[in-house]
């Protein structure tokens, strides 16, 4: 049985992303299957001034909220801006790539189905 | 074929949550199954001053991630205290409450499983 977690997200590992096409970006895993979520998962991603993550497609949603800092969201050949306060739904299946726009730091939760 | 969502989380429409034991909490559908969004659901909840989530429990996990302001968790009957930048785990069947305990506005996302 899976138990309460309540933590600093900052206090998470941070690990660079090291996928082709990634710039400047870390990952922390705040809720994943490995601590008993059973249908989703929560990241938390930082992308550094002048980064962005890869443009690439897959199969399962995203659904993301942006924390801080502002951006580019390239969405099937589209350019979207963004910055704090705003949320996202990029369905599966779609080439998608965030862009950090901005002066300063990019942060965003990014959700996923576990499967 | 659901399409890409991305706008401003306070744009989206602000409800009162009326259920029992909820005090001076309102809730917003970020992203929900009526959005094509195939398996889980973020919602922004602001709580105000003085105000609380009812005490309940239910079989879904929540998600959470504290965007503003500070508060206590009563889980299982033990308090837990959180703010922002702070995440939360609850798992399913347990006994929990938001309560803001902040001089301002407590804001968070809470996701759920679609079913």
């Amino acid at each position: 049985m899976p138990d309460l977690i309540l933590m600093k997200a900052e206090d998470v590992a941070e690990n660079e992303v090291t996928i082709d096409g990634a710039e400047k970006v870390t990952i922390r895993w705040l809720i994943s299957k490995d601590d008993g979520a059973p249908n989703f998962s929560m990241r938390m991603f930082d992308i550094s001034r002048g980064g962005h993550s890869p443009l690439h497609s897959h199969s399962w949603e995203h659904e993301v909220y942006i924390i801080e800092g502002e951006g580019m969201l390239i969405f099937e050949g589209e350019k979207n801006t963004f910055s704090s306060g705003d949320f996202i739904f990029v369905p599966g299946g779609k080439k998608h790539s965030f862009i950090n726009t901005g002066e300063g730091r990019m942060r965003f939760l990014c959700l996923v189905p576990n499967d």
